[in-house]
């Protein structure tokens, strides 16, 4: 007897179950599982009366708050499509994913107004929690007006899609990422299962939900009656305080986030063991190692918003307990093998064919599986590509080691990520050839200390023209969210270019990664 | 990107990455992942080569040795329908199973040949592993002749039926229980969760495989890279040395299993915690106290055949740490809340409606998720039956108490579950009524010390007739597995009836169950 997979078979488990117990601390508020459910179900039924429908797009854009949290169940709980919005873009973008994901109605957080004030000629319907913005409707009495009396679970398909996560990708616009019911129960139970979130412990979301629902996160935690706390602003010393306030038990970061963390540690660390689950750059041996001793366990897992978002994990083995921390490091810093539900994970030639696994020939990731999103949203054509071969090609270009673990060692040219966000290459070169002085442009990526990656722009100027680094930089401002801007220029006579005119960016990054034994971070 | 949900994705994922790995030990030998996967592709093999075709019913009848285990893979890896079969029936009963689902082929152990003898003339044709069976195919010299190179997963689909399991049920003849991939995998993810099986745990088989897939450990296992470690026999002295010998970790058994290695403990039990499920039965305080003395920690499960087999989880929760022995003891005797991905767990009244949740109202427990059966093999009116109203109706009648916990009190008067076995009362009538000198018969379960309850017959002679208890259990025995047939029989003038003619056993019942608070152990 089939029932659809869906992540609200969780929630349904965890609100049924764990009623008197803590579900979600929110700044000064606590609420337990029958009170937090009672607020899902008033801003569910608060939707419908809105004109919500199953299949109708509902955006979002807030910090890691309780209303947060909330979306991620009242929008699907009527069948309706989250639209979880990256809170570091600029108002070009926000429009742009607004239009292209015909949202019906938008969810902010009062103080991220200005990100969509420039917008707001053209908005669709607009909520706002948390500081009232002029004109615009105030979430909290529309929840107090509306019953928070159990809803059934919604008549959904496990094929449909419950959120539309958007990307930056190689192009210049985001794409539209179209995860079903049955992809994020399936990631949900890996993130479960691998991060082991049971009963009794205590989840920090550092991570922000709108990076592919918090990794699964969102949900994971509420099946088992774990207790979310949320955390609206990544700073050092206020994980540390939310950790020891909460007894906190999992989290997830990028590495940037443990390293800041490592930054604002106070000599004592943790009490009892919080397990870390770490990606978007593998975690220096530097940084385990400090971690280790602050009283963290961390775990490295790897994945991409299309497959929802996790495939691999660099799972503990039994024999590590007696290895240097240097040896664990080197298996922690790989992106491993395929999480349990996942589904199947290669390395391919570009005939199709598996790499060796001897950690030197490189090949492209590619995976299928349950986690493989449905598609791009209105377009086939980026879909078709991406899985041809019936297989779901990451641009990632990685080594199997003889241990099966894959390692990443270089990446799809058009993709930067920096600080845990993609950046698209084109995107920024797009911005660049707009410039008045830059006759030619490409960007690239150098490695960060604290950020794993951040842009370059290699510019040719325009005959007689001597644009300036600072120059360019507050260009690409104007047109780009600040984490997506170059953080250097350098100024060059011409591009290597092959004979076909694609340019060589191989040679451009050579120089600053040589050595680094790999080409991404 | 949808793939077949099977819990031959798990053995996929074990032997993809765990080659090198011990997998199993079974008796003096060992054999690594890849070993083992080669044995199965070898029978995968040896079966197409006999012609066993997708979909295609293979029974086997061995107690928990290697090859046994080998079959949950090789049959449905070649798409065909695993069909175990229990080891403590009679021939009649195995000549009614081979016939029901047309079984293409057998395999057995030598040692059990004695049980089929009787039938030699009607099997299909019949493999033997270990002792060899004269006149019957050896299995050991097939596989050495074919090649063990792997085997791409099975063209299936996820509700194909994978295992067909024949349960005795409320009627005279075992029903068989068809269970999809789907089914399996959930309930195989279920047992990863709650069991908490991970790398490095090694998993005694001391619960029957042929008990409903062993109840899902068979694949469990591989797919986190665990070891299993077999045990023909189920005896105290044999398990302990298999715990100690192997630093097992985790491990399935019956209340009855648990008694029998308490009664053969020496006092230091195991250096390292030992999680051990048991259903079947609620264990009783003193079990858990003892076992929990001896280094185990024990977690209730409850499930039936028809769930694949598990709904039910009775939790540890963070508070308990704190309380006595006897206050966990209750909690732990409760059958609790549905497992992670098991579905929904109802208790209702006859009118569909729940039952209050005070611990005192009655009323059957249904379920519905995606652990429920597709049905009973060529058998829709049943199917039919037992999923009236879109649940599935376990026939358990249970209390639900204030914390959500379900508590089984009572049970469909025509179950009786003896030593983990399920015994149809209405199948031992059947022979009552065979016996010369019985004119009306009733069978009944009483509290067993042992075995939690066991079948006693009431009888009332025919006319003149004066049949002793000894004469009735011997004429039992020689149509009935001896676990099956009364352990004692009262002579009576007369049944107790309705106006409708129906055996009122609850007043049967009555004497030997007032002093135990429930009415099921």
């Amino acid at each position: 007897m089939n029932t659809p997979l869906t992540p609200l078979q969780l929630a349904d488990r965890g609100f049924k179950y764990y009623g008197k117990r803590l579900a979600l601390i929110d700044g000064e508020r606590r609420y337990t599982y029958d009170e937090w459910s009672q607020r899902i179900f008033r801003l569910a039924r608060a939707l419908q009366d809105a004109g919500v429908k199953a299949g109708d797009r509902v955006a979002v854009l807030m910090p890691n708050t309780g209303p947060m949290l909330d979306m991620f169940y009242a929008v699907p709980w009527i069948g309706a499509v989250l639209v979880p919005l990256n809170t570091r873009l600029v108002a070009d973008d926000y429009g742009y994913i607004l239009d292209h994901s015909e949202s019906r109605l938008i969810v902010i957080d009062g103080d991220l107004w200005p990100l969509l004030e420039p917008l707001k000629d053209r908005l669709p319907p607009l909520w706002v929690s948390g500081k009232s913005v002029e004109g615009q409707v105030d979430l909290e009495p529309l929840l107090s007006s509306h019953s928070g009396d159990p809803l059934p679970l919604p008549d959904i398909r496990e094929d449909d899609t419950m959120t539309l996560n958007y990307t930056s990708g190689t192009t210049a616009r985001p794409k539209g990422v179209e995860l079903t019911h049955r992809n994020l129960l399936i990631n949900a139970v890996d993130f479960t299962y691998h991060l082991q979130v049971s009963l009794g412990d205590v989840y920090l979301h550092t991570l922000p939900m709108f990076h592919v629902n918090g990794w699964g996160g969102v949900w994971a935690v509420s099946g088992v009656g774990g207790v979310h706390v949320t955390l609206p602003k990544v700073e050092g010393a206020r994980i540390w305080e939310a950790i020891r306030q909460n007894d906190v038990t999992r989290m997830c970061g990028a590495p940037a986030v443990l390293n800041m963390m490592i930054h604002t540690a106070s000599s004592s660390g943790v009490s009892h063991p919080v397990l870390v689950a770490t990606a978007g750059a593998p975690p220096p041996a530097a940084i385990i190692e400090r971690m280790e001793s602050l009283g963290f366990k961390i775990l490295h897992v790897y994945g991409l918003t299309e497959v929802s978002p996790f495939i691999t994990v660099s799972e503990w083995v039994p024999e590590e307990r007696n290895w240097p921390v240097d040896q664990r490091a080197i298996r922690s810093s790989r992106q491993g093998i395929s999480q349990l539900l996942a589904g199947e994970v290669r390395v391919v030639r570009a005939d199709g064919t598996d790499v060796r696994e001897n950690g030197e020939e490189m090949g492209e990731i590619v995976c299928r599986g349950n986690v493989v999103m449905k598609g791009y949203y209105k377009d086939p054509q980026a879909t078709e590509k991406s899985m041809r071969g019936g297989w779901f090609h990451t641009g990632d270009l990685a080594v199997v080691h003889p241990d099966h673990y894959i390692e990443i060692r270089d990446r799809d040219k058009d993709v930067i990520i920096s600080g845990g966000e993609n950046i698209s290459s084109v995107e920024v070169e797009s911005v660049l050839y707009r410039h008045p002085a830059i006759a030619d442009a490409a960007v690239i990526s150098v490695p960060h200390e604290k950020w794993g990656e951040t842009v370059k722009a290699i510019v040719v100027p325009k005959a007689g023209m001597n644009p300036t680094q600072e120059d360019i930089i507050r260009f690409c401002r104007e047109y780009l969210a600040h984490f997506k801007c170059p953080t250097s220029v350098e100024v060059v006579s011409a591009l290597p270019r092959t004979a076909s005119g694609k340019v060589q960016k191989y040679l451009l990054r050579e120089p600053f990664w040589k050595d680094q034994g790999k080409r991404v971070h």
